[in-house]
């Protein structure tokens, strides 16, 4: 895997309405090589406990936080020379464009935005990169997988997690679950 | 594109819980070269309405259905010929195995099984391929995403929508849809 360091800004949380989405979203950043993420929008101390168990028992480092300026968290990273990539339907095709080369090339850090619904307008120039995983609508879960699979190239689904308690063994049948609760 | 029938299951839909979920994985399906997608569980008419105006606006064929009992889905896919796989995270890793290509060998059609929170043992033996897209917990959305994704190697991210009334133009900055309203 890349040595930079990739986190995902999660916009516009919304504790009700979002809980779910918002949860595939850590667990797509997590399980596909991205090393935290930062949620933005509505508070919400479940969410964020919920991906800690996760991270604690399916170990690796994953960082989870909460900031409530999503501008400054930009503001900062880019102010630290890192790229600040947004994922929109809008944006430079993953596939028909050379954007990953370009993204690649810069060797920053990257900080993936992925938004609710809908987006503040001024993001698109906050953004270094504007990509489209295909310009259709889908899923900002699965727009960040894609995205991170292409980043990879496939690497991250071999990953390991250090100081898991849980590791599945792969079977064409049925459930292997190794548990080593230390 | 391959000339195979793909269709997606989306099993235990929950219509309060799973809305925006079982939302995301229709999307998906559609936008990552899916035909159709077949929904089980609770019946959602606002599910399946809202999907069928995304077709309607952003265009292509994509058959939108809701069936009470998932078990005749698959038993009458298997009696045609079909192929069954189910997405789990306890299958065979797409990425360390060779399952994708025993897959593509059978040349059949494929329905791709994705449950809800819990699934049903039983789907273990029913399928003819369990797969994980990674032996870590995510998301359905993303593994979807990124088996349409392998079995496409990409070239659905390319895809053209026939009739569509909505098309956007990919741009580095900004937001650029054609609208041709007949």
């Amino acid at each position: 895997m890349s040595s930079r360091r990739i986190y995902v800004l999660r916009l516009g949380h919304r504790p009700q309405r979002d809980k779910r989405i918002s949860t595939h979203v850590g667990l797509v950043a997590r399980a596909f090589g991205a090393h935290g993420i930062i949620y933005s929008g509505g508070k919400d101390e479940n969410l964020l406990r919920s991906l800690r168990k996760v991270v604690d028992l399916w170990g690796g480092d994953f960082d989870i936080r909460y900031e409530s300026d999503w501008r400054e968290v930009i503001r900062e990273w880019k102010e630290r020379g890192g790229v600040v990539i947004h994922l929109t339907m809008y944006g430079e095709n993953i596939a028909s464009s050379d954007v990953l080369k370009r993204i690649k090339e810069t060797g920053a850090d990257l900080l993936i935005v992925v938004g609710a619904e809908k987006v503040p307008g001024r993001l698109f120039e906050l953004a270094d990169f504007n990509v489209a995983i295909g310009n259709q609508p889908h899923s900002e879960v699965a727009a960040l997988a894609l995205f991170l699979d292409r980043l990879y190239a496939g690497r991250e689904l071999l990953k390991e997690f250090k100081g898991a308690k849980l590791r599945i063994v792969p079977q064409s049948k049925g459930k292997k679950v190794i548990y080593s609760l230390k």
